[in-house]
C-alpha cells in the first residue's frame, strides 16, 4: 500500500516565497490556514543558485550634535569605495536614546568572496583608526553573514531595497504572507529547524580576551534574529500621503520607541529607527533595524498590542489607497548563526547596539 | 562508435593522493610517467567529506634578543586558549635575516565555523593591542583559509604534523609522488585549473586605505603558493642521526638561506626556517614556511641545483637507512585564492613576510 500525501493546491498565480532550489523536506509544517489565499500582493527577492551567502556590515558613527564628524565619515566612505567594496550600500541617520546623532552605513555584498577580499585588505579596526580614545566620536561595526537558507524578504511592491538590490530579480506574487507565522515560513532553514536561540553569554571569556582598550567585542549567541523593516513614501501624494504621515507613521514611531527603550523584557536587544540620506540630505525612506533574542520573541511582539495597532494602520492604508497605493513597505529578516555575527564597539556609550545587553560590570568599561 | 578511454592501471596496493570525494573530471592530466610506481612510501592526510575549509593563522612576534617578550607571548597564548580556539597549534622560533628573534605560533582549525566564532570574539588587532607603536616588539598575523580542493600533504611516515593532526586519518601508501609535478597532481583543484598566479598589486589602493598608523596590510594575489615543509629527527639514532645532521641538514640549511635571502628572483616571497618548541624549549623538529608567487615558481626551484642537492641527500638518507628509517619528512602545500589570504604587519621591520615584496615607498612606512 502506498501512502499518498495530499497537499493543498495554491492558486496557480501565486508562488511560494522559498525558491525551488532552497526547498527541503519539511519536518516543520507551514502555519498557513487550510485553503488560505492572501488578499494583498507580496514579493520576495530571488537569487540565483550561485549565491550562498549575503554578507552585510553596519558601520555606525555616534557623536554629539555639531561634532566635527566629516573626517570620520570620509574614512568610512573611502573604505566603502576601496577594491572589492560593497555591491550596494546606503546611509542613514538618527538620534539615539542618549541624544547622540548616529550615522549608519549599511554595506551589502552579493556572495562571500568579494566581501572577504575587501575585509582582508582592511587594517584591523580601520573604521575607527583615526578616532581618539575618549574623544567625542564613537564608532561601531556589526557584521552579519547569513546563508541564503537563513534569511527572507517580503515587499509590498517589486521595488528592491537592502540586499534585494543585489538580487537576480523579484518573485511573482507569493502565497507566504498575511498570516501569523508567515515570516518563519519564508525562511528556508525553518523548514526543518526550530531556530531556537542560544544563550547570551556574559562571562564565558575573561574580560581580558574580549575587551582591550576601549574596544568591546560582544559574544554572539545562536539564532539571533535581525530585522530590517522599511517604509518608503517617496511616491505617495494627496490623501494617501496624508494618511501615511498622520495615521500610520505616528503609530510606527510609538512602536519604535517602545522596542528601542523598553525592548529588553520583550527579547529585543536593540532597535534603531533611522531615516535614509542621499548626498547627505534626508529622503522619504525610513527603516528600523532591530535585533531580537529569537524569531519567537519577534513573533510574540508582532502579536502584541503596539504592533497590532501599526499593523492595523498599515492594512487600513492599503485598503484605502487600493491597488494604486504608492506607499512601499518591505523587510529583510534573518536568523543568524553565532558564527555569522560579529559586534565591535569603539568609544560608544553603553546603550549602543548589543552593549545594552551586557551586564553593568562589562558595560562600564565603555565611556 | 564508442570511444573507450584506456587508463594505466596502478598496482592495487597504492592509492591516489586525491581522495575519492575530491576527484573531478581531469582536464589537466597527471604528470606521472606511464607505468610509474614509486619506490618509497608516501602518505596523505585524509579528511571526511564534512570538512571543506582548513583555516590556519600564523601569528609572529619579532624582537631583539633579550627583549621582555613574555607579556606579548602570554597575550597570544591566552587568545589561543579562548573559546572556539584552534583545534591544534604549535610554536616555533628562529632568528631572521635582520638578527631579530621570531616566535611563530601556527594555529589550525578543522572547518570554518569555530575559526569564525573565535575570530568574531577577538577585538580587532588583539594580537598586538598591548604592543607600543615604535616599541622594540613587532607582531604579524598571516591568515589562510584553503578549501580542501586547494591543498595537499605528503608524509614519509603515517605520522601527522600541521593540519594533518586534525585529519580523520592517513591514506595508505600513495602512487602520487616521486616524480616531477607530483605535488601539483595531489592538489584536487589542479585536476582542472592551471593555478596561474595573479598579479601582486602594489598601487591598487591608495596608501590611506591600506596603511594606518604602523599597521600594514598587504594585498594578496591569486594563487599564491604556501609550503610548510618539515623535518623530524626525534627518533633517529646512530648512523642515521649522524647522516641527517652532517649530510642532509647542512644542505637543507643552505637552501633555506638561498630562498630566505635571495628568493625574490625565484618567485619566493618569503621563507622562514624555524625550529619547533615544546614548553619553551627547542625540540628536534624543524619546518620551513615559504610563500611563492605560484606553484610553478616552486616547481622550478625544486628542479634547480640547490634543491636537487637537498633532494639527493634525502634520497641517499632513505636508501642508507632502509625500511627502518626514522627520519620523518612531510609537507603541507596549498595554492590559495586571494580571498583566502590576509597579511597584517604591526611594527615589524621591512623584511618581514610579504612586506619584502612591497616597493620601497610602501615598505618605508614600517620602521
Amino acid at each position: 500500500m502506498t501512502i499518498v500525501e495530499v497537499t493543498t493546491l495554491e492558486p496557480e498565480v501565486l508562488e511560494e516565497a522559498i525558491p525551488a532550489h532552497l526547498k527541503r523536506p519539511r519536518t516543520r509544517p507551514r502555519s498557513s490556514p487550510p485553503g488560505f489565499t492572501p488578499k494583498h500582493a507580496s514579493y520576495s527577492a530571488r537569487f540565483d543558485e550561485d549565491v550562498a551567502i549575503l554578507p552585510m556590515v553596519y558601520i555606525g558613527l555616534q557623536f554629539p550634535p555639531r561634532a566635527r564628524v566629516e573626517p570620520a565619515i570620509q574614512t568610512i566612505e573611502d573604505g566603502i569605495a576601496g577594491s572589492f567594496g560593497p555591491d550596494f550600500h546606503d546611509r542613514a541617520r538618527y538620534v539615539d536614546s542618549q541624544g547622540k546623532e548616529n550615522i549608519i552605513f549599511a554595506l551589502y555584498w552579493r556572495g562571500r568572496e568579494n566581501h572577504q577580499r575587501w575585509n582582508n585588505l582592511k587594517p584591523d579596526g580601520w573604521w575607527h583608526a583615526d578616532l581618539a580614545i575618549g574623544g567625542e566620536i564613537g564608532a561601531f561595526e556589526e557584521r552579519y553573514q547569513p546563508s541564503v537558507m537563513d534569511t527572507e524578504t517580503t515587499f509590498s511592491h517589486p521595488h528592491p531595497e537592502g540586499y534585494a538590490t543585489l538580487a537576480d530579480g523579484m518573485s511573482g506574487k507569493t502565497d507566504t504572507h498575511e498570516y501569523w507565522g508567515s515570516a518563519r515560513d519564508r525562511i528556508p532553514r525553518a523548514q526543518f529547524d526550530d531556530l531556537a536561540p542560544g544563550v547570551l553569554h556574559h562571562a564565558d571569556d575573561p574580560a581580558k580576551s574580549e575587551t582591550q582598550g576601549r574596544t568591546v567585542v560582544v559574544q554572539p549567541h545562536e539564532n539571533l534574529c535581525l530585522l530590517r523593516s522599511g517604509q518608503d513614501w517617496t511616491d505617495t501624494s494627496g490623501a494617501e500621503r496624508e494618511f501615511y504621515l498622520t495615521e500610520v507613521r505616528p503609530l510606527l514611531e510609538a512602536g519604535m520607541r517602545e522596542i528601542s527603550e523598553d525592548g529588553a523584557g520583550m527579547g529585543c536587544h536593540f532597535n534603531r529607527y533611522v531615516q535614509l540620506e542621499m548626498d547627505g540630505a534626508p529622503v522619504e525612506r525610513t527603516y528600523s533595524l532591530s535585533a531580537w533574542r529569537s524569531l519567537a520573541d519577534l513573533e510574540a511582539w508582532v502579536k502584541a498590542d503596539t504592533h497590532l495597532q501599526i499593523f492595523g494602520a498599515g492594512i487600513r492604508h492599503f485598503k484605502k489607497a487600493g491597488e494604486r497605493a504608492k506607499l512601499r513597505l518591505y523587510h529583510e529578516m534573518m536568523v543568524l548563526k553565532a558564527s555569522d555575527q560579529r559586534f565591535t564597539y569603539f568609544n560608544c556609550h553603553n546603550q549602543t547596539g548589543m552593549l545594552r545587553r551586557l551586564p553593568d560590570t562589562r558595560r562600564s568599561k565603555v565611556p
